[in-house]
């Protein structure tokens, strides 16, 4: 997407072959571009959060795998890269997939061969993740439009939580792709950014990209949603997911539920944007078996920002002696869904409807 | 209450006749006592927000006034402190009140019989305050010993939003007041605290009078509280309110709605600790008829806390060039409300329950 008039991916490849990412870190107060050199940047990249998203994650780990297949395409080097980049975040999904599918393509050929196939096949995976997103964002893009119809083409307002970005992705992001094909298409849209505490996820990066792309948009505390919807204030929901049962239950940043209970309660409609693989056929009740990670209390009782000298810095808002509880995501029920906005198209999120869209996953 | 084993009262009298407070605006990093002197000082503490909270910016009027007529006890001297301090928050009700009452104690009695009279009617609004808070605690105390006694002496988890704590009171607080008075039965109580984003009122107060008092707690983000309601980690939330309507509808600090929805869908009791003035009995439908205040986006956009370094210093978060949108209060329907806990018992939030309870106040 655009920053400031100019297209970017959240990775590539220059024409020289050197492999660029965002280090997010410095979001939003500073654009920092660097390029990935060695094995050993990728490992550092992913573990220190440099890049986030879990399309994300696994294209840089499969650019990780391409870098080094040319400085060593050794059967040794090729296993022992996936040890390296697989340790840095090993509950991510995407990232196990990335490294599993470089692998499968790398493991049969000639050493000699492998640095280019590898190459060849990374820019595929980020073409590939951009594809879906894309088409997610098709879908979505029918029902904004639909509601600008009824609207009379008044201003579509619409409520997101956390970043599911196109910083999270290679490229359009998820629950951001809808928006900005809106944008493209002239629909007048405004967004409501949830600060998405305690990382601060909507305050340092949707509100970013959106400014960046200039989309119409406001931050708001994570409490202002429920009272905006009371008012009509909202006209659709759209957030992202790190994992969605087989039963369309969705595991979503901490806050993510008070949002859906809100839109249920006043009417609002509320989607969740994802790709299919994001969809973990295994699970079934997503409150009773998705475990919850529970963080460092220093994320609530300390927050991030830059200081009146512009520096990045960390202030201590309790006081001294106060503990925190910091679980990170929760879990959404599914009849608090509207819908799945997918690339397949917006299925409704219970078993029949999602086994139909996705038959070849679905079990037996 | 104790801070470190000392009691206070959040506006006090020295045995030499001083007035004390606490200049609340340094919480929870330092306990700033400063004597408020004069009519400037009283005003100043007022508008500048050294003091808040209904009952507290009520009584701080009194003792204004109180001082201004030690210095000058004439009928030109009533009349502009009364105008004078009634300016500093125009629409606090409790401050109109408390001026109002201090008039007519005084203005029927000679000049030279003025001070004491005000000294001593000053003290009564206090104690006044002081009682009604701790009857709220005594009716409350009754809910919270029956969830104990159902958890056979188990750990009773208790969560509240924003203050409205003894700072923001004479002494006890309002939802404070129940969960003081468990503690001191002995009762085993843990208190989950919402930050209470974007003035962080629970961070900042909340947590501070909870960890002065050695009372079991945790900061948790506003966003935590759904999650936890769902895994049955909250037994019962109490919240206190800034007005609530003649049928029960209760507006209280941003966010509490949003609470109020994880507590009914999970069967989790909701209630509301108020002092009977709170109820506005010209007002019916507090989602249509009452206005919420649109506050500066700064709150939003800016975070303060306490920096590296030790001073207190505001962080800016969101990217230059995006705004925020901040309503300031929400309304939470009577439907949700379990009930509210006031100084002659506990009333369900229904205009009949109401009524009865409070029969000199009800529309005929």
């Amino acid at each position: 997407m655009k920053i400031n008039g100019k297209p970017y991916r959240s990775i590539w490849r220059e024409d020289d072959g050197r492999v660029m990412i965002i280090d997010q870190r410095w979001l939003p107060h500073e654009l920092r571009i660097v390029e990935l050199k060695d094995r050993k940047d990728f490992a550092d990249s992913i573990f220190e959060m440099w890049v986030r998203g879990a399309p994300l994650i696994g294209a840089t780990a499969a650019y990780g795998v391409a870098v080094q297949m040319a400085a060593d395409p050794s059967d040794a080097s090729l296993k022992e890269t996936y040890e390296v980049l697989h340790a840095t975040r090993p509950t991510a999904i995407n990232l196990k997939w990335a490294l599993d599918e470089m692998t499968r393509v790398l493991e049969p050929l000639a050493p000699e061969e492998r640095a280019e196939a590898a190459y060849k096949r990374a820019a595929e995976i980020c073409d590939e993740d951009v594809e879906t997103n894309r088409m997610i964002g098709v879908h979505g893009l029918e029902l904004i439009r639909e509601i600008s119809k009824k609207k009379n083409g008044g201003r579509v307002n619409i409520l997101t939580h956390c970043n599911a970005g196109w910083p999270a992705t290679v490229d359009w992001g998820t629950a951001t792709s809808p928006i900005y094909h809106a944008v493209e298409e002239g629909i007048d849209v405004h967004v409501y950014v949830d600060e998405t505490r305690p990382r601060n996820q909507g305050a340092l990066l949707t509100a970013w990209e959106l400014n960046s792309a200039g989309v119409s948009h406001q931050l708001i505390v994570d409490n202002a949603g429920g009272h905006l919807m009371q008012h009509g204030e909202v006209d659709i929901v759209i957030v992202g997911t790190d994992r969605t049962t087989a039963r369309g239950d969705v595991a979503n940043k901490i806050g993510t539920y008070l949002k859906a209970l809100a839109a249920n309660a006043n009417g609002v409609p509320f989607y969740v944007a994802l790709p299919s693989p994001t969809i973990d056929w295994t699970v079934w009740d997503g409150v009773k078996e998705i475990p919850i990670e529970e963080r460092t209390d220093e994320e609530v009782t300390h927050v991030q920002g830059k200081g009146p000298d512009g520096k990045i810095v960390s202030v201590q808002i309790s006081p001294d002696g106060t503990g925190g509880r910091n679980p990170a995501f929760d879990v959404t029920p599914a009849e608090l869904v509207t819908g799945l906005i997918t690339e397949r198209g917006v299925v409704a999120a219970n078993a029949e409807a999602m086994a139909k869209a996705f038959p070849e996953h679905a079990k037996k």
